[in-house]
């Protein structure tokens, strides 16, 4: 292969996460286990469930107290009154509501189903939330990750998010650290001279993306190592992802 | 490296294309230039750019007449009133007008800015539209490239898209060949035994995705191999990664 290729590596053996983990030794200790050294501008992307389990976002359904809003759209959607009022609690603004679907802004801006509250991969009769602040908690992992392995790193949270019009869900990146999530072409010139137009793209959210295809649903991987993608040690946040409200056509 | 690693490389050397050029025989060529030697399940993911222009997508602003709805939209949107009317051509519903972005459902059923069309590397006074049939264009260079190289070989064709509430454009899949596009996790366990649900992942776009990390903008580097993603050689198509009307709610 060429020295210009992305390598997505996944990175097996983490152990099941509770609260109070340690992720970056977690991740360290993972990687130690392999013949992989990390190197500087190494990305990791890490599926955001067990940052919210060590951060303890986990909620005991039984200790949830269904609001009437909660239990009306309870029965509308077959989803649990409880977990609905999680939902509610979790959300800025519902953006959708049909077939059984929820489509909010949570607090932090992210437009997505259910806030990200979700219960695949958590214990029974509990449901895990998003990360209260995910570009925070990747700023702190990637610290703790330049610390243990000596040179900077990059980190992305990810989700992954259904889309409107295209089947299928994919994951992007709900927080960063270490890296330019979006790269603009803008100003810089095609092939024809021409000056390039509405290029910028969102690279967070195509490497969250990219990690995704070694990580999988059901198989517990959920940390994958990216080498070979140059994309910026200046940093930046997840939140630059976020369309503010003057420039969405879709409000 | 490991062997679960996946590998996106991007492939150099390809000249520019012209109406009624072998993509195939230009992959082949590029490919014996440099060390890889495709194997069985590599993927290739085309920038949607070299088929359109292969397959004489291209159109002479000059011979476009726009209409008096073309008109009145370009005043509003700023753009040449030639490629408003060839972007209505291509448009079978409009989805959003505003701000000087049109957003709309192509023939295709693909819903996205400007039905596609695009004026960037193309030469001047020219615009390009997308395949009339991604997918059969996508399955046309699968089986070439299947005769050439002895082996299965998987296509993806591509294009950037803008997302609503997102910043930044990420590539997807318009075409698709000898892939499945969806990969379906529902009824797999999680690890806590519970069955999963909504878990359908639009790989093609992942892969997608991924590629254009390799791709650059300007760079002219249209075309990109992904080595060691498992998407299954029962094939499918792109259309699989629209949603029908009926389960659609941002229509």
């Amino acid at each position: 292969m060429q020295s210009a290729e992305i390598q997505i590596v996944p990175l097996p053996g983490l152990p099941e996460i509770a609260a109070g983990d340690d992720i970056a030794m977690a991740i360290c200790q993972a990687i130690e286990a392999t013949t992989v050294k990390p190197i500087a501008g190494d990305l990791f992307v890490v599926a955001h469930k067990i940052i919210s389990k060590a951060e303890g976002r986990i909620v005991d359904l039984d200790s949830v107290n269904p609001s009437t809003t909660a239990r009306n759209w309870a029965v509308e959607s077959g989803k649990d009154p409880r977990l609905v009022e999680l939902i509610l609690s979790e959300t800025r603004r519902v953006v959708r509501k049909g077939r059984g679907i929820l489509i909010v802004e949570t607090h932090h801006g992210l437009v997505c189903a259910n806030a990200g509250v979700d219960v695949s991969n958590c214990p029974l009769g509990t449901a895990l939330l998003l990360p209260r602040a995910p570009d925070n908690s990747a700023r702190r992992l990637k610290h703790a990750l330049d610390a243990a392995f000596g040179v900077p790193i990059g980190v992305i949270i990810s989700d992954t998010f259904g889309r409107p019009w295209r089947e299928g869900l994919v994951n992007v990146a709900i927080g960063v650290a270490g890296i330019g999530p979006l790269k603009d072409y803008r100003g810089q010139r095609d092939v024809f001279g021409r000056t390039l137009q509405a290029s910028v793209l969102a690279v967070a959210d195509e490497l969250a993306s990219a990690a995704e295809l070694v990580m999988g649903k059901a198989e517990r991987i959920p940390v994958a190592m990216i080498r070979g993608c140059d994309v910026g040690a200046t940093g930046g946040a997840a939140s630059e992802l976020i369309r503010p409200p003057e420039r969405d056509l879709f409000r």
